[in-house]
């Protein structure tokens, strides 16, 4: 089994790749929930939703988010009351979160409807949440606002200077059945290529997560989602930037050198490998940019420990 | 100012005409929320919906329900998940329910919710829910069970025999702001032409409301929703007669004796009048069935005690 430490874009393409090496039933992608949020009465998802749209080739390629051949007339009808529609959730996406609510709502835990979810997608692979208990990213700006981080990336944009991140209830937070244990027997653990602060971070903070991957950390290996000093998307540069490191796979490194022993970054890094080596960490160098899957699928063979 | 105790579809198309006579300001309308349920995490409030709906000219003429121009992307797209879908959730009527879950779980009740969507759709009426407070409405079924009100009318297409209909949750209900007062110092009231058990019912079962119409009960009227021996539309003639009383403007007359002195009927019960006369209301004789919006307002002149 291949565990996979998952935020949501980036975790998507990587498994993606992964699942073309290793058989659905052989993975397991522990998922990022402090970005889920509640609106309109729904609970959402983000990450997990990311990775099932995406997994199952049902994502809206054009947005980057959301369900193709999406339409939008919830979200229009929602204008004439004048309520925030900053975060625009599609009619057929809009089912998603439906389904979820109604299930929790039964009694359900977010782990059960996410198996639920999965299997309804077709898919095989076990995507499990981080924790079936609420934990929230929440942002400190320099403002001195503290928001949720769905406004901080959507609603704001993150086109603001940010002070401090804090994942609220994470200390009170079980991991999910099936986490630890996952973690713990893996033959290897991948942290894919998402937001080291707000997509993985969040997974850290459950109690438990770190402890394991640190007693393993030999057999942890990390994707930096950083590539020439830049995030390839949103913005994991300026977050790391922001809270005291560097934008760079150095300050990745430094980031997770905890809890994984192996780098694998990208070959525009390739003069960078010191960096990632002073940080205690063994560096890894191959085309890390999924333009597509064959990228993504050597990119995840070179994670579990193939050859570059 | 006129106060109309109101269910759904039948009141809607009495208000219509009520509207072609009387300025929208001057009228109130007292709206049944027994048939109000919770699906999927939203707050529905169909009686209220219609009523809004179709006064604003929005409603959609071929389901009789919802919105026009309607699409069912998010309905299609639950049918994945295998989760019950018979309760139909337009995309655009979705906009509604979210817009008023998100504003209770603010903390908002649903008398200002209601006020807010009124306006939204371009309403000058006060729409007002019986309560704030949850009353649903109970229906036994000749089988044993127990159901919601929309499991009967929607689900069963209330093709089963019911033993008895209760209110659950009414004793402990408080009138919404204003009700007792509009329905005391309304210069008339007018029970629309709505079922009388299942409909007007649960607003008569609110703690005061039967009291002050009991009061006032000589400037109350109401209309007859069954012509002829039959409902137009929905359980009516069943309901009446599977709860002991008759098909016919003499059952509706005996169901509403107590709050109201003068029963509206069709030309078609012209013969019947004595029926209703014995039961201590007097009758008078028009034409009923709002075929179109003229005969509507002449029914409504009727009712709010001008000549026939």
């Amino acid at each position: 089994v291949i565990a996979v430490v998952c935020g949501g874009v980036g975790a998507a393409r990587f498994l993606s790749g992964l699942l073309d090496v290793v058989e659905q039933s052989e993975v397991v992608a522990i998922v990022n929930t402090g970005d889920d949020l509640e609106l309109y009465g729904l609970s959402i998802s983000p990450d997990l939703d990311t990775i099932v749209y995406s997994l199952s080739g049902s994502s809206n390629a054009e947005t980057g988010w959301g369900l193709s051949g999406e339409t939008w007339a919830a979200m229009e009808a929602l204008d004439r009351f004048g309520a925030p529609t900053w975060f625009r959730l599609g009619d057929r996406d809009l089912a998603t979160h439906l389904y979820r609510t109604a299930r929790l709502g039964e009694g359900a835990t977010l782990s059960q409807v996410t198996a639920e979810i999965v299997s309804a997608f077709g898919l095989g692979l076990a995507v499990v949440p981080m924790s079936d208990d609420k934990v929230r990213t929440r942002v400190a700006l320099a403002s001195g606002e503290e928001v949720s981080f769905q406004e901080y990336f959507v609603k704001l944009a993150h086109a603001v200077r940010v002070t401090a991140v804090r994942f609220e209830g994470s200390a009170m937070a079980a991991p999910a059945p099936g986490v630890l244990e996952a973690l713990g027997a893996a033959e290897r653990v991948v942290i894919a290529p998402s937001n080291p602060v707000v997509s993985i971070g969040p997974v850290l903070s459950v109690p438990g997560v770190r402890d394991v991957l640190a007693a393993r950390r030999a057999t942890v290996s990390a994707v930096s989602p950083i590539v020439a000093g830049a995030a390839l998307k949103g913005p994991a540069d300026r977050l790391l930037e922001e809270l005291g490191a560097t934008a760079s796979v150095g300050g990745v490194a430094k980031w997770l050198t905890g809890v994984a022993a192996t780098l694998v970054v990208d070959r525009a890094d390739e003069g960078r490998v010191g960096e990632v080596e002073s940080e205690q960490m063994s560096c890894v160098v191959t085309d890390t940019v999924m333009r597509n899957r064959s990228v993504a699928a050597r990119l995840a063979e070179v994670a579990i420990g193939g050859t570059p």
